[in-house]
């Protein structure tokens, strides 16, 4: 398929710069552009590229200044990289989806599906789950027992789920992902041997979530463990037990959440996180990549690194670190001065 | 089902205290407690809410000093927590477990399984594989060639054991579990490439062992890489060739453990410590979360930080790490005062 | 089967010291060594259990220089490590491999399997995939639609491929790997929702790659995340999406790699070390275990520590730190002196 700059702008709401006849068919990275494809430049750290790039159409913010002469074709518009987002599902929708129930699926006979499923080979659906519309579910996904799933899951090969989940609509889970599994818990025994505490609690999980690949969420022991509407999770991620997630926070790959920890709205958190169990982390909190975090945090602060400490500080501490060596330095030669002085 | 304080407080071997026929349906957590459940009082950070919950009853440690007014009845036990995981394990029992073996699943003629097994759909066994009785074999688990299996292993969807692995009695090992996968091992070729070293040992599992969901265990390259009895892992720990894990050593989640480290009994490692190969960590050893080990540990001492240090000396230099502001500035001073002198 | 030092010589172009005709059935580790097996010598600090160590033969470094009488007889070989990975490649050639295709696999009409292939039970291959010639895909292995992947893979139980993949010859994935998952991408909207981006990008594998298990590597959102021939990746990565990783690269357990980050050939990479997005990491660079790389690095260097420096300079950093103690301490004395001088 084919589309002109002046039926994309019209898509995007934006502004043709340039030829509005130029035609493209597919989408490029910008650093890689060929002619007939269009290119989108968000990241202003790839700006170079726009005076280099053999894209035929470029999307750009409507502050875009352009220093040099760009060959494409502009279309400017609100945000680049939300157009860029749209057109890609637009592109996306196009696509065949696969539809029906494999006779290689099972499916318990006590569980109920919505309309419009497409359930893969291997599947399996224990008792009494319900499922919503248009669920896709791929090839090797295992659901528990009495598992209730909104409409529009999408959950793709390998996504195991244990009994009693509670799941939302438009939720997609990435192969490999596991929610329901039992919370870390044992109780010292005599002689050093632990018991575990039996994990009664469940998983609940609301509307317009995205789990990445092979991550974790553990149910609680007593009650659930919450991941709240809007929340997206990267790749093997680990939500201990009884851990609940605000609206709408993000989490990078990697980061380890123990159990009983509150986390608000609107929060990032960077890559390769840890937070200790039973903290209380405010609304709008930002944390970087690798940081330890101990202590609760307010609404609105950033942390950052090992132990954590407020960002601006953390920053300077990181100056002094990179300068320790010259402090040393300098230390040395005081006590040299100061022996100097008293000999 | 319906129980009395009296009869809770029998089981438990604990002392009434308030009315011994207040009567409880179900388990809640303390801080959201309601008017016919059970909550117990373990963890010290949350003794604020036994004065507010409207659960009935509550469970809690026999020198527990009450500095309000409670209005639920308590139970005074020797120890709250141990009690909890107690009460839990009997309310579970009373739920129906799966039997039988689903005519889904594939089982090598030449396997073995013991009385009263559970196997689930699309389960794979492979050749010459001994399990002992009461097997709970959820969906998509896969046992690999020449495996041995104790007495009553449950092992959840998706459960992954390679060939020759050996497993002792009472082992639980939730979904994604890798057990067996090559270890690590390039031997260094002409021309930067490597020459994969074939892993022909496995690994050895004994009795009462958990494991967490997407947790990987290699095999050894030769011998075997061994988690003793009574050890717990959490979720997507990381445990390389030829390590040696003690006798109820317990690691939390994320953390990774290089190739040929042996770990003492008893030991506590918290949550993404890394620790490097051939290393000796002692019995009775902690090591915080986050920790980086490079050295081999002694029996009973602690270690926080990266690179770890013992844990009095991590705390004071975490102390000095969030002061080094102020001892920046005072070098400044200090350079100042003495430029002045010399000047 | 058995060898004599003799024979084994003569495969590994080896020196024999010692008794030429001694036997050997099966290979051990030198520390646990057995009369009857053949051990190696590849680590120096391994070096003592060569006096003790009760193997019949062991392979050593032709500049081995025995410092008290070895009981066994041994080979001297110009790279002990290697030979070991020749001749444990030799006993695995033994064992008879799985072959034919299980009536209990899901294989698309539209795909086209080569020669030679074990297909186990349980496993999907979608529509239009192409597979070449003595593949080994263990159950529950699901390759998604488009895929193409070239000869000799051995994909181990759980592997999950999506679709529109490509994969070279002779590459080997754990179980439970996951490849073309979605990348982390996510654009804001309005009150703090977000909208994510479709991801229309594939993962591109190329020769010879062998992935750990459980290790997850994003699709591109346009264009590829390529992995390059000879890379080997441990258990449990994260690779994000539009990520390049250069030629025999290597890099060890839960490391994760932001998008687009680009990585050069012949790298070494530890365990749990954490790179942001968008950087450009030379060749041969080495990073050392539990690092946070926010910067680029040139061809060559070495870093080390969170936030990474040049590893000279990281070392002094951390002898530094184990000594703040002691400066603390002496800062204090300043202050007191020049303030009894100031007195």
């Amino acid at each position: 398929m084919e589309f002109t700059a002046r039926q994309i702008a019209a898509v995007l709401n934006g502004i043709v710069e340039g030829n509005p006849d130029a035609i493209i068919s597919n989408l490029s990275k910008i650093e890689e552009g060929m002619p007939g494809t269009m290119s989108f430049l968000a990241n202003p750290a790839y700006t170079n590229y726009i005076y280099t790039t053999k894209s035929s159409i470029i999307v750009v913010n409507d502050d875009f200044v352009a220093l040099q002469p760009v060959s494409g074709t502009l279309i400017r518009v609100k945000d680049a990289y939300a157009s860029f987002a749209q057109l890609l599902e637009i592109f996306n929708k196009n696509k065949p989806a696969k539809t029906g129930v494999s006779p290689l699926s099972f499916i318990s006979e006590t569980a109920r599906i919505g309309e419009n499923a497409y359930i893969g080979e291997f599947v399996v659906i224990g008792e009494n789950v319900v499922i919503g519309n248009n669920a896709k579910l791929s090839p090797h996904v295992f659901i528990g027992d009495n598992t209730q799933i909104g409409d529009n899951p999408t959950f793709l090969s390998g996504v195991k789920i244990y009994h009693d989940t509670i799941i939302g609509n438009n939720c997609t889970f990435h192969s490999g992902v596991v929610i329901g599994s039992d919370g870390f818990g044992f109780a010292p025994q005599s002689e050093n041997e632990y018991k575990k505490i039996i994990q009664v609690g469940n998983v609940i999980i609301e509307d317009n979530v995205e789990i990445g690949a092979n991550t974790t969420i553990d149910r609680a022991s007593l009650g659930s463990t919450r991941i709240c509407k809007g929340v997206k999770l990267d790749n093997l991620i680990q939500i201990g037990h009884a851990v609940e997630i605000g609206e709408n926070t993000v989490i990078a790959a990697q980061t380890g959440i123990a159990g009983s920890t509150k986390i608000g709205k609107n929060c990032l958190i960077g890559g390769q996180v840890g937070i200790i169990g039973h903290l209380v982390i405010g609304d709008n909190v930002k944390i970087g990549a690798q940081s330890g975090i101990e202590h609760s945090i307010k609404d609105g602060e950033a942390y950052l690194g090992t132990p954590a400490q407020e960002i601006g500080k953390a920053r300077r501490l990181y100056v002094h670190w990179r300068n320790l060596d010259q402090v040393i330095k300098k230390i040395y030669h005081f006590e040299n001065l100061l022996k100097k002085q008293e000999g």
